[in-house]
């Protein structure tokens, strides 16, 4: 994933100050939606599967939402304010109720542990995004 | 796209009284990201696209964010509304920007015409959405 | 979804003769794309849902396959007929093993009924598509 | 990316003897996708934009595809190989024509350049994946 890094910043219009923190920003969202997609794949492997069902399905909004916000958030041409707030604020829910659900099961299912912890860093990720943007 | 609506009838959790709306908003949402992706390949392949940069990366963003939407507003499983409110605000969000974008190069391009059109019909889909939830 | 024909239409390097066909096409695969999203949701809400969990893993690939096909014909600016080609047959192969396994589940679960129905259809569009690049 | 290793083997079927090797492989496509959102929003914001549409048109595919590829790889419940070497093999292909138009533009941009030399690491990962499935 350095390669997003190297791109970022090779990107003609790239402020430098602020990409630093913006890149790992994206990474940590698209690992994200990586993870939760892994997730719904491992819960649906398991044997108690009934009792993950709202597990696997904000597994899968997750992703999606992640995914969606790790594109509009690489690209740096003419970058409108109000969707990047909304967005990112849309995947904090995602995140949100996705660690929520996660945690539940985290004692019984190990991916469901890493899937909880690292939406949590996502939350956490987009508190930062969202306090740069009303900065 | 009827078929959308017969699937979404035969979930075995669907709320009928509910559904006729919501599928034809989860259509509406889900064409106009295939609108979004059609108008920013045709103002990639017009003689003034030094114009449409902005356009075009607004029409990316839109197809992105409407294709999530549609994705998490399909499933009828486990209803997270606070994730279904924050998304379809930022499905909103999306489809306005880039609603007005699109409205500046109407009269040049017929494409973008179009695409204004269906991204201001959008925004008001996601406003009745809106209203469901928060009523 | 009109609205994609139109879009296809107003394309400043449209192919009249040739875009009837292929903006069919396009909708029956993003189509399929939604379909097999509520199927997988549909399936996730079925009290015996460990019999699904093939049905469950197929639908999502199959929505993932066909979503990227959908935008990959949707774009006529700078056509690469191999990748065309290609993405064209994996989507095929997406939709005739999602279709298998539907069908098996027909006559216990509509919605696997109809999205089986659908992905038969998709897999002749995909045939369609495949001999006009082969010709 | 390392969570997504993590939840690989976390998962209640995984394949010891093979995780090692697919996790890096759908780490470094999904990577790709993201460099080449990437490279296509350089290119929008790149003075000589007219000399880049063919090259932003084959970004923006190789995104859509490598993300599908990324998303049904991560899956390792009920694997079904004529897909999973179909979406490889399509995945290779757009790579591939991605690597050869960015090579073009390698000298003068350099998010050309660094894009270019992802693609074919990629083009590698996806013939190592497809010796895999066919041994």
């Amino acid at each position: 994933m350095h390669k997003l890094r190297e791109m970022m910043s090779a990107h003609p219009k790239t402020v430098a100050s602020r990409n630093s923190d913006l890149d790992s920003a994206v990474e940590a969202i698209a690992s994200c939606a990586q993870v939760c997609t892994s997730c719904a794949d491992a819960c649906l492997a398991e044997p108690m599967i009934a009792d993950l069902v709202r597990c696997i399905r904000l597994n899968l909004d997750c992703a999606d939402v992640c995914l969606a916000t790790s594109q509009v958030l690489t690209r740096q041409t003419a970058i409108e304010s109000a969707l990047w707030r909304d967005l990112v604020n849309a995947c904090r829910t995602a995140c949100r109720v996705c660690a929520e659900e996660c945690e539940r099961h985290a004692d019984m299912h190990e991916h469901c542990r890493i899937c909880a912890e690292h939406c949590r860093e996502c939350v956490q990720v987009c508190d930062g995004l969202l306090q740069t943007v009303s900065a």
